[in-house]
């Protein structure tokens, strides 16, 4: 979003910032001029968000006037990750007798709200996105935004039409919202999960799954079992909650998820962070000693891991060889090609490198593939073809 | 070293660096204010040395005064990688017949010069290693600085002696000095290869391998095989000059030498540099594309690339867990244990956390054993074997 957007914000609208945040008057100008905080476009101008975590606000936080004061929908929590289960879990949660265990399942994470009389499927760094909003309309129970319009669901967008993260293996045909989360405008309060569960049954909302409620003793052993199995499937790996919701979760994640991960990394290997890249291997390391693997099992993660990055990496590397030029393929499935046209604009907008191909018709809707450009990865593994050094 | 040391250079002084350098007088001192610019100390306080690359002047670059001017030993000129072989040395070298290809040791990167009356061992980065020079000094012919006043060894410490790259693999008993260029004094420029030839071998110095010259047409599958070869003997790979030394040259390493680098890598996760470790993973994926490699020498290459990560990560990881410290060991030999002092002193004032062990009587010699710490990577996996989350 431009400067000059922000410019033209009226300094009563910064007094009334004032008073909301609790920020002095200089500090909210600082956050414009910085572009901290912006204000979304098109039809969303209404809506601010965080682009950056300011005090206790987490980045990715929106907020919106309404009748007279601001309702504020906080960002994601960040959740913190046990490198190893025992005994971070135990300290974690400590003083708890058990802790609930959910799936933590890989999609595009999403708050779904109403504001303003209008549903917004609203990202991670507090954009709307118009395909997750539409598809948010279409497979969500409404009736619950009238029923709690104070209430945020927090969840993924997951299957194979999601444009972001595309996984085949939850069985989904398309896409479908799982909820893991509900919290409240505002606090950010997150409910009690017997509450939030309830709540979810009663609307039909697809959740996140939950295994169960584990003491704080057994855990580590239980989940080890539980994130075995989940990784024999390719699934992601499970976040550990406190059942009232009082104490932050924490998450825990498959080696299949890793290395999954890593494919994708080195794929791209020059857009990929390399933080990204060393977290994941690490994660390798504390697993195995954690579970005390022997020296069969200890090989095959070696060559899993050393498979995980060379394959994606030759791979490129020969495709641009052969002169090709990298790309991340994503689909999406819409009834109205309003939908594609409003996403096009939007990817561009935030500045993605992204090639719509023609429509085709599916049943009664239009299936879009859409290549996202990997310029960086490209650009450089072209350069080392064509003679130049590192 | 402290900016007060530097505060006290006098005016007159910056003035006769300003004439030699052919910076202004502002820019002079901006470079000591930033440190860029810094003075050794204890006896080398004459020896100034740049911290950091500034126009043309390679960082490391060192400069004293003498006979009313200044003399200059130019830094290690950075050379470049070939990602691969073909087509990088065909237009890297384009205009010349042939290539010379020496090879590429693994040790310490040291210049050795006689500035003052005094023999000096420089490091990469300017700095004067008590250690180093002694060795130098009992090493080397120093007839040749009688001799040649004006030029500068440019090489590697090598052996198992080293405190810095200690290596078995040449079959060297303690250290040696290897000397791949000599360069003349001020301009840097570097005398062509077969000058280089007569005048080492003439004063016995020892010279990094040279294999052959070959034609810039059959560089790339010739100096393929070169490495393969080195690379079974966990040698490090070739550095590829022009004869003349006109053109800069370029290098190229072996699986082996890679792999032994994410070794050391990644048993101080922690301490590494993320962009070290990408860079040696993505040589991997370049070399198996380039080589054609077929589905076995792949798979083999998978595994030594994941076992190269997950080792050294497991070995750190369990010894934490096993109330260890890590530590890298490195080992001096001494005739005089005031080199070891003196050595123990250089290290502190780098800011490198090493303990020295008791000396060992080994002939007419002490040997001592080093043990650097890494702090980073200790406290890091403690923190997680603690319960920390990453």
């Amino acid at each position: 979003m431009s400067r000059e957007e922000n410019e033209e914000i009226d300094p009563e609208f910064i007094t009334r910032l004032v008073n909301c945040l609790g920020f002095d008057q200089e500090k909210v100008r600082h956050l414009f001029e910085k572009n901290y905080l912006a204000r979304n476009w098109g039809k969303y101008e209404y809506l601010l968000r965080f682009d950056k975590e300011i005090s206790h606000i987490e980045r990715g936080t929106v907020l919106y006037e309404k009748d007279g004061s601001f309702e504020i929908i906080m960002g994601f929590p960040k959740i913190r990750r046990a490198m190893v289960l025992d005994p971070t879990i135990k300290k974690h949660f400590s003083g708890l007798e058990k802790v609930a265990v959910e799936e933590k399942m890989n999609g595009y994470n999403v708050r779904i709200a109403i504001a303003k009389e209008e549903i917004l499927a609203i990202t991670r760094s507090g954009y709307v996105c118009p395909y997750t909003t539409q598809k948010a309309k279409e497979k969500l129970n409404l009736k619950f935004f009238d029923d709690f319009p104070e209430l945020v669901l927090y969840g993924e967008m997951i299957g194979p039409d999601n444009p972001y993260v595309s996984k085949d293996i939850y069985g989904i045909e398309s896409v479908e919202f799982y909820i893991f989360d509900i919290r409240e405008k505002n606090s950010g309060k997150p409910l009690p999960i017997s509450r939030k569960q309830e709540i979810l049954e009663k609307y039909g909302f697809f959740q996140a799954r939950f295994f169960k409620k584990i003491s704080l003793e057994t855990a580590p052993e239980e989940i080890g079992k539980i994130i075995r199995e989940l990784g024999e499937k390719e699934h992601e790996g499970v976040v550990i909650k406190d059942p009232e919701m009082v104490l932050s979760p924490l998450k825990y994640t498959s080696s299949q998820s890793n290395c999954s991960d890593l494919r994708h990394a080195f794929k791209f290997y020059n857009e990929t962070g390399r933080d990204y890249m060393l977290s994941r291997i690490v994660r390798e390391g504390f697993q195995t000693v954690e579970w005390n693997e022997n020296e069969t099992e200890f090989e095959k993660r070696c060559m899993q891991l050393g498979e995980s990055i060379l394959n994606p990496l030759r791979e490129s590397i020969r495709s641009v060889k052969n002169g090709q030029r990298l790309y991340e393929e994503a689909k999406i499935r819409v009834k109205d090609l309003k939908t594609a046209a409003d996403f096009d604009d939007y990817l561009k907008r935030l500045g993605i490198d992204a090639v719509f191909e023609e429509p085709q018709s599916v049943g009664e809707e239009y299936l879009i593939i859409i290549r996202k450009l990997n310029k960086s990865t490209s650009d450089k593994t072209q350069a080392i073809w064509q003679g130049e050094p590192w």
